[in-house]
């Protein structure tokens, strides 16, 4: 067997066996096969095809290229949830916090941020003291006692994808369902969880635009996750327009905060869903109601507390005061009268990347603590010289209130309220 | 522009623009085009397909990548004679000489054998003395007296095409009719020759296998060549059989000495056509007369001879005991009677890449007077224990004769002689 070989079968149309793929990854890690090897392959395979059986394949040669996380103190209680990346999209902070409330053990392997996507990690790390820095043991004994850890995802664990999704990303080889979803789900199965939910966004603010493509990696993916024995459903949300009011690193984690003290909106929806989504497919029975009362109850703001304590976070940092503070905070008037027709996703978060608080590239330093508040939902009337959002920074940044006035579209008619749940796949 | 937006188009689909093509050759000479991009799109380019003005666009673009051969002096009388590659070719050794003893200025680059094609360098150093160190002047100068120099191409003409040729090498992106026809034609336009026959090989021994596939690399190819102002015709030949009898170095170009000293087989009859249909081309009336007219009288062999010398070659050596010696010379016997009904060209070669006549690759060391001499011909008959073929080597090679009875088939029908000449494109 040689990577020519395994080109040649792919650029011809053939289903790669497991075999193959192993010897891929194998000398991917080894670096036996080289880069321009590697991405001719990955070529091949966006225009010909990567089947169901070769993206099971892929998940597992990429799952076996690093270690697996060893859950099984708590496997059948372990719970996870994945987002396939949005703007203002803070469900974890909920969702987490409503599974450990309940008796769940939500360990989580985070990321940061990149591009328009923000990062979980980024957002904790606005609360002053709170730190990543848990050893393997530490970890799973925070899960066991509190319910719920937020760790960096291990370089150790499926170091394939990392050269895979780097390589993908400099030769326009990113856009295949099952190079998408064997990404996700390698890391997802290596972490050692039984229990998991996949937020699948869709729209312009995510990376599956359209329904169709959405809906066709969520199947893929539950269809991974279940063919490797574990409970998976997939909820497709929308991203056409920011999930919350609140955009920003510290912002973010207010939005959440919200949520946890009482809002009832967008973002309370869909984290709602994913967690009742979740709980009804392990057997629970009235989940979403059961979800409510912990929300209610405050029990689940009390876990997502503990959590930020155990972890060394300043628990008295958690309130708009703090979260919502910048030297220069400046609001953004509406042009003309009438209906809020558009907020556009890109465009909100273009406004974060222009006043520091985003990374274009991995090594850049950020701003936690910039953001955009929308002020407005979509359908909303407004009158000219209304304060449609509100702009934190360390200075006014005009540039920043223009990318807000593209964002916010203002027209004659009524829209009609976007749905936030697209389908469930499970 | 970047190069992910062409790599996208390709992928997509579209036509690329000159300005792209420009775009990604230059960034592959400066470096900023990394090897991993460039075998993404030449993927792109193999599934998704290139065009004609593509390919004509490719090839200037690599044409550009380096220097031009300048021969405006005898521009109108030169010539060239370019093989798609097979096994025992030695057509160069007669067509130039033909072409020389008519009045016409072959200025030959040429190179060296890698896998089962041999080189005409290596062909022409089996001759003690010769030597292909002529600067840039001398070239010129030989060409302009006797009609006919032979040197190693430049590595300043068409480096891109090098850049490129290994990549797709390695990476299964050769089979592309627009890149092989690209990658040919920029060196024959970056030579500066007006005239140019095209000797496409097709069947088993050449890189196109097929008649269809040779036919449009043929026509691919005079188009790119017409487009640029050149006058040329492709001719498209059996390359099924070895072309000759001879195949390894010093028996090449002993193998091309028989024609010119008189021997008429399919040798002949290819080198012959090839001369013919580019003075046709020209406009030369009767031209296969005045072919065989140089080529009956001695003209040719005396011109063949003059280069040899006029490039430090011993003359002496020009016979049959100095090209066909070899320490170890072994005949291989009919296994069975009958008539033969097929001599693989890959086995034949796959025989002299045993004795080690060939390149594995561009580094290796070679044995010049090591080969094979087939004895028979399609359709002869034989009796068990005849000599179907003669062995020179080294020493005395069992595996090598395996091969040769691997190659030389014998069965009980006649079977049809092949047909040399496939097709004509002009």
């Amino acid at each position: 067997m040689n990577i020519l070989q395994i080109i040649n079968a792919k650029k011809k149309g053939k289903e790669l066996t497991k075999d193959q793929i192993d010897f891929w990854i194998k000398g991917v890690m080894s670096g036996e096969i080289e880069d321009y090897q590697t991405s001719a392959l990955l070529m091949a395979i966006c225009l010909v095809g990567f089947s169901e059986e070769e993206t099971f394949n892929l998940t597992n040669a990429i799952i076996d290229s690093g270690i697996r996380v060893d859950l099984s103190e708590f496997y059948e209680k372990s719970v996870d949830k994945h987002s396939s990346g949005g703007v203002g999209d803070s469900t974890t902070f909920i969702v987490a916090p409503i599974f450990a409330a309940l008796g769940y053990k939500c360990a989580k392997a985070s990321g940061r941020g990149l591009g328009h996507t923000g990062g979980t990690l980024d957002k904790l790390e606005s609360i002053p003291g709170f730190h990543i820095n848990l050893d393997k043991d530490q970890f799973k004994e925070q899960v066991k006692n509190i319910g719920i850890a937020v760790i960096s995802q291990s370089k150790d664990m499926c170091p394939a994808d990392k050269r895979l999704y780097t390589l993908r990303d400099v030769t326009e080889t990113v856009d295949n369902v099952g190079l998408i979803a064997s990404s996700i789900m390698s890391k997802k199965l290596a972490s050692g969880v039984k229990n998991i939910v996949l937020d699948v966004k869709c729209g312009r603010g995510a990376f599956m635009k359209d329904l169709d493509s959405a809906k066709a990696l969520a199947a893929e993916m539950v269809k991974i996750g279940k063919k490797a024995g574990k409970n998976v459903v997939a909820v497709v949300t929308n991203m056409d327009y920011p999930l919350d009011e609140f955009v920003g690193n510290s912002l973010e984690v207010y939005g959440a905060l919200n949520v946890l003290q009482g809002a009832r909106n967008n973002l309370y929806e869909v984290a709602i869903t994913l967690c009742s989504e979740l709980l009804t497919s392990m057997g629970v029975e009235n989940a979403r109601a059961k979800c409510d009362e912990v929300l209610n109850s405050g029990l689940a703001l009390e876990k997502f507390k503990e959590m930020i304590k155990a972890q060394g976070g300043d628990l008295s940092f958690l309130n708009k005061e703090h979260l919502l503070n910048a030297k220069a905070i400046y609001d953004v008037k509406a042009p003309a009268s009438g209906y809020v027709d558009d907020i556009d996703p890109m465009a909100i978060s273009g406004c974060v990347m222009l006043l520091g608080g985003g990374r274009l590239k991995k090594t850049d330093t950020i701003d936690l603590y910039c953001g955009v508040e929308t002020k407005v939902h979509i359908g909303d009337h407004v009158n000219e010289g209304d304060t449609i959002a509100t702009i934190y920074s360390k200075e006014k940044n005009e540039a920043a209130i223009n990318k807000v006035l593209e964002a916010i579209k203002i027209g004659q008619d009524i829209p009609s309220k976007p749905q936030m749940i697209l389908a469930i796949q499970n």
